[in-house]
């Protein structure tokens, strides 16, 4: 299957068959991972492989216990990583503090990304299924810890992944068009925004989630329950003091 | 050619035939850039087409006059963006302040870097070549300006692109073994990263750069030459402060 058919029929996938993935076919999806764009030639990530289950266990509580996070086979954590390069700079006598700001974050955070998305693709193109975790994000001093993470490493992506149990269907998305803008920002229209919006409303685990919790339409889902303001503005505090315990 | 052989192809190129990118071309790209994993099914990016040579001219400062900035038929340009999910709360008469955090911030980087590089892999299986701009993480102010972006709107990635003028050569890489731990954080020694770093170091564009410049080895030609403590410091406070002013 060529590239653009492959990214096509991305879906989410949250369970996985007993089928462990083999070694030849992780190596493929890391040498595609660290093939991509980066920041200067630099590199600026690092990929934890999690199989054992042990780790899995310990880390289950950070992802708020969500199955897939023990049940797949494989896990991959994407960091933004400036310690590698600290340490040549400080092996080749050169000073270390040039990047331990946000600007440097900003360029390993993409580097990381840019990695993750290279070895999902690469994991589907080969028959695997995949769903990234959020919770990497919140619970980030915990995940620090765990993964024994030095100074100026922050883990930013987390990605289950392993064979489908089964068929999964595609999430309705936005249209393309509503996402894509000519030279500058188009500001929509209640109209094209009501329209853009339809798909997502009448997907039917949309359309259970508003009525089994009483959130009234998917906006106050999402708002008053599934991603609140308290729990984003104490999330962004936790994110944002570990940044600065991380040195950047 | 499939997905894995398109990302292991890989090359930065920086200089295009005049043949430009063709509407099916471009709407191929653009739709895979929008098909990818996505925070809470939230889509939080917008893509901005760049084809009008002004306003890649009215730009070019802002990206320091690389001549990239407006030789390109083509450039996309990836934002985070809360700005549209903000509006489709206001119309459904919810309250549009839980995103306006760092967490918020996050998520929507993700998802734009995210559909960046799926963008970059479809393109690059169709013929193109491209190459990340960073300095669009150095003007941030400049490009909203230019880009008429709302509050909620930030522009992380740049991504010119066309038909290679030439071919280009493969830049030496770290040995992906470098960039991957099983577990836990693997702590390279002085040795892995002298090897690990050979490549690189060895590169007959990057043995240039250190004997033009005389900044001794290619750590210090990094650090004292191409990405400098001061700059970096300055466009940190200059994007710290414009992500207050866009609402994160």
């Amino acid at each position: 299957m060529n590239a653009i058919d492959t990214i096509l029929a991305h879906k989410s996938v949250r369970e996985f068959s007993d089928r462990p993935v083999e070694d030849d076919v992780l190596e493929k999806i890391l040498k595609a991972a660290c093939n991509g764009s980066t920041m200067g030639g630099l590199q600026l990530f690092s990929i934890i492989v999690t199989k054992d289950k042990e780790m899995m266990k310990k880390m289950a509580p950070f992802h708020f216990n969500q199955p897939i996070a023990t049940s797949a086979p494989l896990i991959l954590t994407f960091c933004a990583d400036f310690h590698r390069f600290d340490c040549y700079c400080e092996m080749s006598g050169v000073a270390t503090d040039a990047y331990h700001n946000a600007q440097a974050y900003q360029w390993a955070v993409t580097d990381a990304i840019i990695a993750a998305q290279n070895a999902c693709v690469a994991a589907e193109s080969l028959g695997l299924g995949l769903c990234w975790l959020g919770t990497i994000t919140y619970n980030v001093p915990q995940f620090i810890d765990a993964f024994q993470l030095p100074e100026h490493v922050v883990p930013v992506a987390c990605i289950p992944m392993g064979y489908p149990l089964h068929e999964t269907s595609l999430t309705p998305k936005l249209p393309w068009q509503t996402l894509v803008h000519q030279e500058v920002y188009h500001q929509s229209s209640e109209t094209e925004l009501r329209t853009a919006y339809e798909a997502m409303e009448k997907a039917p685990h949309n359309i259970a989630a508003v009525n089994e919790n009483g959130t009234g339409c998917l906006a106050g889902d999402y708002v008053n329950r599934r991603y609140k303001k308290e729990d984003n503005e104490f999330f962004s505090n936790v994110l944002k003091e570990q940044l600065k315990r991380q040195g950047f």
